[in-house]
């Protein structure tokens, strides 16, 4: 195992009618001029932006709204997020929505206080300095609640990159599961496939003897094995959601991937995908894994058959581990088809004819030098060859 | 799964040669005047003080020492250390060492900020205010390094008791394995217990519907199953003390245990053992859990046969669960004995005859009405018969 720190300092409340303790959290951690940001109109005509504002109203906390983030958030609203929250004096930002509002709500809290361009942040800065941010979550998928991380893309070449400093961690998040409800069967979905994501990403290490580490992401994709294709079928399940709501916390607050490299190259073949087609990033990940997978199997097939047999209950085949690692990424795919996921290009909305387009903006954009690396370092030729496996 | 809250902001620092940064840590922390608390004279013979002390000595950062925690450390060394505190005007209290040199320093911290007898804390009043904490763990056991608790044992009547409160988490708690190593194979084992203890506490539940934090648990346990036997061969076989260290901090910070209801009634029965014969918690854990567990398995047999067959790796009967659960107990009990502790009264150095007085101490003492609930409420006659199944 590695040296490594670890810091997860955000208040979670979780549970029903939770939603309603905003504006006493606000208050808690120091708010008095609250930007509320929040997505399209679902958040609006369900209430949920109501009841938020009345417990703000309740404390006798001052708000603005700023509505309209899109998922894979766009530089251009966290401009006039920035803009507003300078105008206004704002002291707190209270996202209320996904991960593309969290994340946007993070690009905001950390450019108002930055003198230059807050893109900065998104070509490798460091955030130190942000305001202080507060979540009401509504989708279990990114793990941005709590999370020192985020997300933005460019408008300007749609390059989709992320940033990252514990100034942005939430100061407390809300999670109420009863939110999550009201999401159609294909968003929960790559909500899943998301959060499988975040973990099988922490999987894929080069690092030896990572028990503890390894048992607790096998631990959190049984849960999402189990309780993800309840939340599909039923989508008012409360404890499939609310098992999924935590596993979703915990894939990415980093408790499970301290001290042990990580991955990340399927997260960033999939970025191309979703800047370019605007895919959900999680249909767009569910496309990307299997293929990533098979492509870099290779390179630890130990790794591939443990996981085979852990999480996906293969038969160890122990005179071909080969083939039970093989066993294992085919029953992910197969798991990932069978909550309504997409297999393909095709599928997806994908088209071969943009692969050079896709490996030129994942291996030369923004600054890289023809290479992405993680598990396994890959070049122009193995980005080509890995897309050309999805469709 | 129910409603919680969940905090935990410790800043962890893992790895080797980290306790040098301890001073930087208390400067980081807001502490300038230091109490450097800890237990025997191992820490000084090995020069773990001295490391620590020229860390706060380069940061220019005053300190004092107070030395001579016990194992079931002790009311009047905390009277001791709030004095001290008080006269210095400590603002900042270190421990280094083990669970029982933290719980030590969080009553301090807690006592010498209050005005009334710290030990209404341990009677039940909640902490709601501290001076801050920061430790250097040498034992991987009690998991305080991440914990809101303390338990003290008052020396007037022996009475072993807990305290809890945000405020006395430790502000950071600096994690090297290497520092683990000098352990004798028994205190290792033991350390191994109590964190298997925290887990079983957690896992044995009566909340429906929580498929995430039993995986969490399964994958702790399953962890100290592969690396406990590892750390009592080769005390000096740093990955699997990392792996331990890292599983004991995350057995107790709770992390595993939101949302559902919790037992510690092993924790009970067995704080009268080491208040009694001043053993070590874990061996008297090792000795109260597989009795507890048999003679509540009945309350909830597929629970225990879901331990037996996901943790133990046991068969599942499907024609009699029941004797999957008791295998699993076994399997637990027989685990225990391999790695070095004791099995029953005789071996803990506990006697027949005492029973009576531990019931009482157990249901009787300090303000308890003749019971003890967790997972089952159990009476006099219950635990009883409970301490008896040890002998």
């Amino acid at each position: 195992m590695e040296n490594f720190t670890f810091y997860s300092p955000t208040y979670f409340v979780f549970g029903r009618d939770t939603e309603n303790q905003a504006g006493s959290l606000v208050k808690r951690f120091g708010g008095s001029r609250v930007l509320i940001h929040y997505g399209g109109g679902s958040a609006v005509r369900s209430g949920l932006i109501d009841r938020v504002s009345s417990s703000l109203r309740a404390e006798c906390l001052d708000f603005f709204c700023l509505g309209g983030v899109k998922p894979n958030p766009r530089s251009g609203l966290v401009y006039e997020g920035i803009e507003l929250c300078r105008r206004e004096k704002v002291d707190f930002i209270l996202a209320v929505g996904g991960g593309s509002v969290i994340d946007s709500s993070k690009a905001i809290a950390a450019g108002t206080v930055y003198e230059g361009d807050f893109w900065d942040f998104y070509s490798g800065k460091r955030i130190e300095q942000a305001l202080p941010v507060g979540t009401v979550l509504t989708i279990s998928a990114a793990g941005s609640e709590g999370s020192p991380d985020s997300v933005i893309t460019k408008e300007d070449g749609m390059f989709k990159r992320g940033a990252s400093g514990d100034a942005i961690r939430p100061r407390f998040s809300i999670l109420n599961p009863t939110l999550t409800q009201t999401l159609p069967p294909y968003q929960t979905a790559a909500g899943i496939t998301d959060i499988m994501a975040h973990l099988y990403e922490r999987y894929l290490t080069n690092t030896k003897e990572v028990e503890v580490t390894d048992r607790m992401i096998e631990a959190l994709l049984l849960t999402m094995i189990h309780e993800g294709p309840r939340a599909v079928a039923d989508s008012g399940n409360y404890d499939a959601r609310a098992n999924i709501m935590w596993a979703g916390m915990m894939a990415h607050n980093n408790s499970c991937g301290v001290g042990r490299s990580q991955d990340w190259n399927s997260h960033n073949i999939e970025h191309e995908l979703s800047a370019l087609y605007d895919c959900a990033h999680g249909a767009g990940l569910a496309v990307t894994m299997p293929a990533v997978f098979t492509y870099v199997m290779k390179h630890d097939v130990m790794r591939f058959a443990q996981a085979a047999v852990r999480i996906w209950g293969c038969q160890m085949d122990f005179a071909n581990p080969e083939a039970t690692a093989r066993e294992g990424i085919e029953r992910f795919r197969s798991f990932l088809c069978s909550i309504g996921m997409p297999r393909n290009f095709a599928e997806l909305g994908a088209k071969e004819e943009d692969i050079p387009a896709l490996v030129n903006a994942l291996c030369r954009g923004d600054g890289r030098q023809g290479t992405i690396s993680g598990f396994v370092t890959l070049d122009e030729e193995d980005c080509a060859k890995i897309y050309r496996l999805m469709v």
